[in-house]
């Protein structure tokens, strides 16, 4: 957990820190993840990829620039008592920022290496026009390095929006039956989240029976589900800017023996992958856990993906239980997922997100791991 | 129009044209919506920033590179015949697009100029790491460019699309009634949408009313709409990766005389600029023409935001009805969208989209243009 104050006001010491200890006079953010977290801007961000934000953070300044369609959408959903200078010139971003250095007499600025090459190309060029020499170094994934501890305002958050998570998979036993479609399965997830109060969808929920749930991203299709299948959902809300993330598998009618042979290697290996991590654990360790249970099992060319990610504003944040080494710090929050996919039958997936701490992994999920069985 | 065929076949032997053009031996793509166009992989791509996928494109081969967790959904979801050769390597795609370079004898390999600065920088250690000298010239928004003319699979993507916006604004009027938040009424809007088709949402509604409506870019909240206030809805379905994109603005009861005022100031203005557009003419002309209409009427400064833009697969693309030059091609599809803000009052905008013909502007859209005034 984060010695800092929650909230933004904490996540800019943080930044602040970083600047510091690297000589940084400044930092430009594009990211609206980290514009989100950074500001505490609830809902203003829209994530359509266009960027129409930036900001711009000295020692003592925290400026933002954005245009007159989210200037009063801002206003209105900083926190009160936030440090941010709004700002909506009219000049482009680059020149603006450029202008930003100037006025600080920056010489070292630092840059998220996920900008995009025509907006460093364009800030080369701004400070060029004012003839400003500056270093652009660039941090590479230092913020999301930071996002992913969460501090307790980003997890009461995450809590919210797994409840309405749980509530809807209860809702689903209920509602699932023979006949019914995948995409029909997921109208009624979704407009269930929506109405216990999701303001949106962490991502397009997967909804996979039979066959196509042996993909492990499968697209929902207008296929009526058999008795007799498994019918995987993997979806979550989004709730104030932060997402949850869920996969329950279910039988519609008795399962066979295989079905029920790959259910239980899937939770047996989640529950010792869970039980196995810590602060302080290398996500590639857990990751290769929960090979070696499949694959002992004999099913290990059939999971191919890592066992989890970290989870937030992003749906896939750090750490990662995966190929990379990675540190799984304290205060991450974090999916274990493993499943197993039989090409032309069908596939099981198990996933919980949680919190990391010192003492092991503290599951937000509470719907039952123990495979549910829709009576038809 | 292109003079391509429809489809990705058409839009690759686009690519190539200008590579043949600009003596690219390859052009290395990573935007999901480049690729999603390029593939006509419906339904795979899931933009939740974490771009897994690249494509590797030479005069005679198309190669993508996926991970195993979305393998099969490719399988099952490129056009019959696809030329796309799917590799799934597990060695980082920029080593992998590096490899591909090698093999085909690469010297000039085009980039997106919107590639992160982390993937250029990967690509160019992966070039170096095999030996490998080629220059990475940056295609500075070509795909932007070819996608911004649509062809007709696409336009009748998006006249779906149009209909499932339009039928949802038809419910609204019914819906719509004092007491209800703007939270409800979103819900109750996009409810409609997924019921009766949409695969998702072109963006997250706005749904806004009285003061509310004057931010271009309101948030929906919990406060109930009053008899005699506006309600503004900017929304959009996504059908089958293409988004749709309407304003209208209805009045619940009576309105002021005022806020007839500026109603018929904001349609007077979208009519006379719809009927200013033909394909070639010049964007920032028409933007500058509602500038002016709403200008001489003593509202220009509250009028802050273009009057339009491109849409396809993303909800912002090219051409803009705004600040800059561009030129408004054949084929592009487009919305107009001028509106009125005035702060703590109300807002106004009317927003239709459509397609530029040599003719004019054919709007999909097909709800009334009408002030719509709800009994109550």
């Amino acid at each position: 957990m984060s010695s800092h104050a929650s909230g933004p006001l904490g996540r800019i010491e943080r930044v602040r820190e970083l600047m510091d200890e690297r000589g940084y006079d400044a930092v430009i953010i594009r990211d609206e993840a980290n514009l989100r977290w950074l500001t505490g801007a609830e809902g203003v961000f829209d994530y359509t990829g266009e960027l129409p934000h930036a900001a711009f953070i000295t020692a003592s300044n925290t400026f933002l620039h954005t245009d007159s369609r989210y200037y009063n959408s801002f206003i209105e959903h900083l926190p009160a008592d936030s440090p941010w200078v709004l700002d909506m010139e009219v000049i482009g971003i680059p020149r603006w920022a450029a202008e930003r250095a100037r006025d600080a007499k920056c010489r070292v600025v630092a840059v998220e290496d996920t900008m995009e090459l025509s907006f460093y190309d364009g800030l080369v060029r701004g400070l060029e026009d004012l003839s400003i020499g500056a270093l652009l170094p660039q941090m590479h994934g230092d913020l999301r390095l930071m996002r992913a501890v969460k501090d307790e305002e980003e997890i009461a958050l995450m809590r919210r929006a797994q409840a309405i998570t749980d509530a809807a998979f209860a809702h689903m036993l209920e509602f699932i039956r023979p006949g019914l479609t995948e995409k029909q399965i997921k109208l009624e997830l979704e407009n269930f989240m929506f109405e216990n109060g999701a303001d949106g969808l962490a991502f397009g929920s997967i909804v996979a029976a039979g066959p196509n749930a042996a993909n492990p991203h499968a697209i929902p299709s207008d296929r009526p589900v058999q008795k007799g299948e498994f019918v995987l959902m993997d979806y979550g809300a989004r709730y104030h800017d932060y997402d949850s993330d869920m996969t329950r598998t279910v039988a519609v009618g008795e399962p066979s023996a295989k079905m029920r042979e790959i259910y239980d290697l899937v939770q047996r290996t989640h529950e010792e992958c869970a039980k196995a991590v810590y602060a302080g654990v290398d996500g590639n360790e857990i990751h290769e856990l929960s090979r070696k249970i499949i694959g002992d099992a004999g099913y290990g060319e059939y999971y191919g993906h890592g066992l989890g990610h970290g989870v937030g504003i992003d749906i896939h944040e750090l750490p990662n239980f995966g190929r990379t080494h990675n540190t799984v710090g304290e205060g991450s929050v974090v999916t274990i997922e493993p499943g197993v996919y039989l090409p032309g039958e069908f596939g099981v997936r198990l996933e919980d997100y949680g919190l990391v701490t010192a003492q092991g992994f503290v599951p937000f999920t509470q719907s039952p791991h123990d495979l549910q069985v829709i009576d038809c």
